[in-house]
């Protein structure tokens, strides 16, 4: 059993559509208190195509901020967006790794990173990266989320286990999709103080339809349905147990279904040395 | 395999403690928002030990409150709550089962149940019951939690098999402990409109002891530890295992440990006939 696959979120155009429409909606949820003062320096990193970026230029105008991605394609594509979303925003764009911030110490009064520690295969190391660019008593804002807190109706045994699929997929590719439970601890072993990690729980039924559109749909089931062939490549499931679980998903968007799923922020201070 | 307990919350002194601690830790979470005008004629049904019926008086003065259950014995408990936390309140009590309440149709402006629909094998016959009594234009509060929604750090498989111990026990026993999901539709099949579903969801770490204590310890692992010899007697698990299960439970109230639930609350109006 080969699970050994490349998958990562955000390197194909249905993918960009798909982190668009994901920020799109989640925007209020996940940056609600993530506003940074006028000439703070902010650092986002792993901004990928600019689905969050957006959002932080929206947030905190007259902030001075930079965003960085180890690929200079998504870069690119983050530019294109930001050039239609926000026209007038002054962002600086640099081609850089995580691990080799090109960035003096205690460059950053700010960093905010968003779905980027789950690829990480050591997301302490990442944690302890990030403080290295930070001022004392600058903040650290980290968004992630966590599969186990899936939850919907009509339950479905079938369904749970696609969604297994990518959390095995996702671990082998050495990330981790069940990372939001661990924030704190993963802060605190960093070196982070004040950590506050605060649930943001998003709850789609009929009477919320643009979140069941753009989150149960769009976001959710799509990020499952676009590992289809790396699952059934590495053999995990059948193409026909697969079908059967991705159509089970998609009733919990349809009529009586319900869906939820919690997302975790935590913000914390670096102490300093 | 005997699953056929007569497993009930509320039925020992130690739970009725559990009862009332998670009602204080959890009661701004659940109750906010909830507040009946002066003069309203509000019920809950199944009030149990009275563990909420404080906290709809403390936030509803003036409101007319009738508490009714179906055991004597919770409702002796509730006065004597009642007359220690609230001395002053005035609150109707009544022995009554929730299919054969003994009102006339359209009594109530409000009705309020919290933790009730997950003990009763037919809750969207309750719901139709509690329809009855309501009148036209007056709304129904349902709260119930979801046990598919917990998640913990340190995961542990030992730890979710006790969990879904307890999850069979309350099914052998005619109830549901996976009913937070289902509310939107059970509400919708039961008649009601304007059916909004909000989750309120509970997070705790270090940083926030009360809720340590509070909820993951004194509420969530002391009801799947009342379960303990229903679960040994029915042959579900060994002592040996069931012991191991809850001590990494309890892990997750210690250090680094995190535990996240979240309870789903309904608001939904009567239509009229």
């Amino acid at each position: 059993m080969n699970t050994n696959t490349a998958y990562v979120h955000g390197y194909s155009s249905q993918e960009t559509r798909r982190l668009g429409d994901q920020a799109d909606t989640l925007a209020t949820l996940l940056h609600a208190g993530t506003a940074y003062p006028v000439g703070s320096r902010v650092l986002e990193v792993g901004c990928g195509v600019g689905a969050q970026t957006v959002h932080l230029v929206r947030n905190s105008p007259g902030a001075r901020i930079v965003a960085v991605d180890r690929s200079e394609e998504s870069l690119a594509q983050a530019r294109a967006h930001l050039a239609t979303q926000e026209p007038g925003a002054e962002v600086t764009w640099r081609t850089a790794d995580l691990f080799h911030l090109p960035f003096p110490a205690r460059s950053f009064d700010h960093v905010f990173a968003c779905f980027v520690l789950e690829h990480l295969p050591a997301p302490g190391r990442a944690l302890a990266a990030l403080r290295r660019v930070l001022r004392p008593g600058g903040t650290l804002t980290v968004i992630e989320g966590d599969h186990g807190s899936v939850l919907f109706h009509p339950d479905s045994h079938r369904a749970h286990e696609v969604i297994g699929h990518q959390v095995r997929l996702q671990a082998a590719a050495g990330g981790n999709a069940l990372l939001g439970r661990q924030l704190q601890p993963l802060l605190r072993g960093a070196g982070f103080g004040d950590v506050v990690i605060r649930p943001r729980t998003v709850y789609a039924d009929r009477t919320r339809p643009s979140m069941v559109e753009g989150f149960t749909r769009k976001t959710f089931i799509a990020m499952v349905e676009s590992v289809r062939d790396d699952a059934l490549g590495a053999g995990l499931t059948t193409a026909a147990d697969w079908d059967r679980g991705i159509a089970d998903l998609r009733l919990t968007a349809d009529g009586d279904g319900t869906f939820h799923y919690t997302f975790f922020k935590a913000v914390a201070v670096n102490p300093g040395p």
